[in-house]
């Protein structure tokens, strides 16, 4: 790292974030033990793709030989940014000093995160450190939202059951439970989902979100999804579209490492959608470079598409840097919404956070500062569009 | 930019160009006022597609109001490709000093606009300015071609209308109104595009052009398209094939500023097209940087297929680096058009191959002379060979 | 090439190589004539590409002049990185001391190649200097596998013709003289089946090869490709599938200069094959950059997929550097098998594993050494594993 990114880098880590999607359980928002950390679908699924037996993740295995089992593995796959994160995790939380991490420190890790995760100020030391202020949920429909902060963790209502479980009698019986709405028509359905909605936003909740196969196009009428994108418009909620993941591919696969995407899957099967709800903000995210050139272009288009993170596969440096270099040659500025932790643990906040912040200073630097097109304090203006003001204006936080 | 691709860079500006592909009307084709720089597409859009309302653009609008409106918006959207093109333009052309563009500059800009574009002479000095020696046109089929220099201006046959929109009766007319040929069975229409092709080629025409939607496919027989191509083939004239896009997908987008490409299209689909027409050279300009790879394998593998320019949605630096990367190592250096300004006022023929030629000398940089394939000379004759003499040899200028 | 770079090159270099697939005729491995070397199906159609005439492709015609001719071509496809491999392959082993090739060079080149190539020990001469231990081969069903050095060239089972061209009387006569199995049902076609499998393992076989076209789907049954996989499950063969080329697309070309990928084809086409065969390794091949993005991610999560090498119109430098900087973040490391030749003539190999280890040191260099994830060391660790280690674990060498 040169001097001029290392020096945009420290400077973009100024700025204090607002994580705009994760899957965060504020009841339970870091991590308690080593097991937390590499519970992780992305350790356990690449420990498994290189060889480890599923039978290590059973929840009658003792939580300590999981963890030395996925670090025993770890020399197959430490060439992975998945990895990475991991290592700086232990650099920066664990006090790790070493270069490489192998089963050999499975029990010095264990302990260092049980000593540590423990004490009272940990989930605020990890917020203070990741220097992130708040962080959106993902929550089940039916979810109280009742017993944490929701100004720090802000509730996000999600869908996916909505639109493709309903046919599912505990779906149903869920919703019902919710709702105290009972019916499956059409009209009870609007009625059940403008009770959620209503919970949702009175709770603070600042987003809908869904993920959609690669084969979905919503379509006008009746359908679920189309009566969702109906509440966003009436209750001013942004409506964050994870496009082209088709579940349950390798159905062998580990708990949340079974879904793999498709990539001939086109914006141009939302079309109907961008056209029909002017009036909503759709967060798009996708999962592959080729999608991310449509996006660009559907965001420079359509006023009411803007581009959202760096999504799942897509999330690894080689493609972000090509996505996010893209976007900010081709998508109004103000359009982009730079990155989200997609985490399930607070602790991840920071190696993910960084990874993009690194590749964010560099992009700037080549990109804007070095051919005289922005200044330092002009990258840095924009590095805050992306990671903070847009956060805080579309959502509305 | 280093001393290597800077050098490189001023010696390909000091190549003459041929423009092969633009929109300029030739009987206008400089600015007049700030109106017609801002009222391209991509600024209308742009402003549009981050809060501008679509009333500042009707006609019945002051200009002066128009332009200050657009440059309201462009904090919006200086971080583009385009905010750039306008930049250059202004520092080039209009004196501007400043760092940024905004709107306590309309008046500044407008009366130096103004003032500049009145002078006689401005055509030819923004051509000079330039170095673009000649400019094709994109002709409806009806144009009579006629008061204007057929050698600064090539005409080209644009046929979109004929493919696309012949069951329209206006669209009938036009073509019975031109040919003085009125049926509307095959052999009459074989007639009418006959006489399109005469006219066309008496006034100096060089190519046939038209833009198809992603999932066009062109059928041998009877088909207006597969009759245009026998004509190409008769009247020795090259077919741009402009691939990928759907017309009027944001259906509320400003002119010009509604359609998008898709994704999934294959250069399959003309694979029956380059068979029959060996003779005919196909000019492909493509919409995605998947589409590109396929393009380069094409270009490499049939003679009669040669990579054209990098447009529209592509038409963004990330996207064309990769791209262009691509086709220097795959493709004959002799089938490779390099760049178009796709451009309605000839201002904007400055930035946008300035763009390119950034682009094109930081690849031969690093590609080729840095790597020792190519001292400095043997780079300037590969710029050269795409921007200048493939143009001349494949359209036979 | 920095310091950095050259240093890991160099080491690269030194990493003896078994390439696991090429085409390589094992009784006449390496070239005897400056004929065979631009007979090489890249020259034949790059030449064709930009004007040669295929008539001097013909059997009757002076190999001779044949050479002239596609040297007097070279000058149209000077820049692409084809050229490169016969620029290096006529200083390194025809002691060529120019800049460029032209067909002035033809005479000096065919003398020397003539001298060169009729010693005695050229073959070895070319696979010490390329650091090729061993190589794999492309055999038909039917070959003897006789007549050569088997733990030198490796067989392989190629069996595009028992999937694709079992319907042709020929190849059913092949088939039941190879096998002495004379029915066309699925019984005796898994009896002849069998017999191949055990003809190819007890002549030291390590794989079973396909290539296949962009909309095959793979479907549990009777279908010839799924006994296939069945039978690389009992003989322990990984499986190696070229994904994505549709054959004879443009009819008139060279000989095996007709073949076109198509970008849309998706790896959830085989997701089947993957759950249904979990003990056999697929060792997958793509042919885009968007299809290797999905490769990364399967590979990520089927423990028995494997990256495998950079595949015809993706082997080129533009491609190979974003497709291998995508799979060394996001596959595990033993996971993926580098590169192999794809060589008909041992020459290639130098050249060709020469573009790659550039690529690989490159890559090495910028993601992982300066930025502090590896030392030198762990770089070359990794390149290792990735041109030697994992060919020999994978396919049992």
């Amino acid at each position: 790292m040169d001097a001029l990114v290392r020096d945009l880098f420290a400077e973009i880590c100024r700025i204090p974030l607002i994580d705009p999607h994760s899957h965060i359980n504020p009841h339970r928002p870091a991590s308690r033990t080593l097991d937390d950390i590499l519970g992780y679908h992305y350790y356990t699924e690449l420990a498994h793709s290189c060889g480890m037996d599923r039978a290590c993740l059973a929840p009658e295995i003792d939580p300590r030989e999981r963890v030395r089992a996925i670090l025993a593995h770890m020399d197959r796959f430490d060439n992975t940014a998945q990895y990475a994160w991991f290592l700086e995790i232990a650099r920066t939380f664990l006090d790790f000093q070493g270069e490489r991490l192998t089963a050999a420190d499975a029990d010095h890790l264990w302990n260092a995160a049980e000593s540590k995760m423990s004490r009272p100020d940990w989930e605020n030391d990890v917020l203070r450190r990741s220097n992130i202020e708040r962080v959106f949920l993902t929550n089940d429909f039916d979810d109280p939202l009742e017993g944490f902060d929701t100004s720090r963790y802000i509730p996000c209502l999600r869908t996916d059951d909505l639109v493709f479980h309903l046919d599912k009698p505990e779906v149903r019986r869920r919703l019902a439970q919710a709702t105290g709405i009972e019916g499956s028509d059409t009209i009870e359905l609007r009625k059940a989902i403008r009770k959620l909605f209503e919970h949702f936003t009175a709770r603070g909740a600042k987003a809908c979100a869904i993920s959609l196969p690669p084969d979905f196009s919503p379509r006008p009428g009746t359908d679920p999804f189309w009566i969702l994108a109906e509440h966003c418009r009436e209750f001013q909620l942004p409506f964050d579209l994870m496009i082209g993941v088709n579940r349950r591919v390798y159905r062998a696969g580990v708990h949340q490492g079974q879904d793999l995407f498709d990539g001939r899957t086109s914006l141009i099967q939302y079309a109907e959608l961008f056209n029909a709800f002017p009036e909503v903000t759709f967060c798009v995210s996708v999962l592959s470079s080729g999608q991310n050139q449509e996006l660009a272009a559907y965001s420079w288009i359509f006023p009411n598409v803007v581009t959202n993170g760096h999504w799942w596969y897509s999330n690894v440096p080689a493609y972000i840097e090509g996505d996010l270099r893209a976007r900010l040659q081709a998508v109004p500025k103000t359009k982009q919404i730079g990155y989200y932790s997609d985490m399930y643990k607070l602790e991840f906040g920071l190696p993910k956070f960084n990874m993009y912040r690194r590749l964010l200073a560099r992009v700037l630097a080549d990109d804007f500062v070095r051919p005289g097109i922005l200044s330092e304090t002009g990258a840095l203006d924009l590095a805050r569009c992306l990671l903070r003001d847009n956060v805080e204006r579309i959502f509305r936080v």
